[in-house]
């Protein structure tokens, strides 16, 4: 980040009055840039007591496996990213139930969240952004090709709750 | 957003291949400018079935009661962020117990988080941005004063929880 994305004259790296953190500040407007972690939101989404999974057709981690899930959008609930991703990434209808997991990942500056869900009509596909998708039992799940730590930690607290027949907020802090 | 935070040149907005949205795009880089939701974490903290609010003393809402609560940093995780407005706010030690209420704020692009937690040795004070700070039974809540619609209903939620002697996780949409 070296300019204003206002006036576009150069930032300067300073703590703000007031403030306790280093900002970039605009050298001529004096607009602070603030930035701040990003809202990864997904869907762990069951039909007949099988979990919808996509390849990615996408770097990184191009042809594993993910939970359909992506950034947030401005403008929407984060229930409403949760079906949207779904929709975008596995061409499924979901209905939400509640949040299944919450995943800190300080060095990448991100949250994700992981809605517990259930497809509408069994229909799925393969979104812009897969290669496939497809319908897996618990004993199934390709463990050692899923794309992202955060979607396993999901998967896996997602199992233990519904062996347990309660479902619960998880909460993870991951450290890469 | 009018110019290139990389590169300074302007920006075009454009439906990038293979997006659904419209982005700011640079016309020289060709860089990719996203704007996304921010979380607003924040803490109701009890200590001897009182609860902690920090009177504002800056803008919006200079004046009125509030939650410790602020935009969450880069680099760290979301207990992390309620811990640390906590005490840059109300200058309390907080532990964090579990997430009380996820509310979306669609129109302000915002998602605020509250997390329930108990101050560490019942001290607090004033932070830079709170005039003063109290604690509250909840027969005496300042609830025509509360800085924001968000606190209220997790405020409103906490206190029913406590009441039926069992905590949940909250989730509402705020339609402002």
């Amino acid at each position: 980040m070296k300019f204003c994305n206002l006036c576009g004259a150069p930032l300067i790296l300073l703590v703000p009055p007031g403030d306790n953190f280093p900002r970039h500040v605009c050298s001529v407007c004096g607009e602070i840039h603030y930035r701040n972690p990003k809202l990864v939101v997904g869907c762990i989404a069951e039909w007949n007591e099988r979990i919808l999974l996509c390849r990615r057709a996408i770097e990184p981690r191009h042809g594993r496996w993910t939970l359909p899930a992506g950034f947030m959008e401005n403008g929407e609930t984060t229930q409403q990213a949760a079906v949207r991703e779904t929709c975008e990434e596995a061409c499924a209808r979901v209905e939400i139930d509640a949040l299944a997991s919450l995943i800190s990942i300080p060095a990448f500056d991100q949250v994700h969240l992981f809605y517990r869900g259930r497809l509408v009509d069994g229909d799925f596909g393969a979104g812009a952004e897969s290669l496939e998708s497809a319908l897996f039992t618990e004993a199934d799940i390709p463990w050692s090709e899923i794309a992202f730590q955060s979607v396993t930690l999901a998967l896996r607290a997602y199992f233990a709750d519904r062996t347990a027949g309660r479902f619960l907020l998880h909460e993870h802090d991951l450290h890469c």
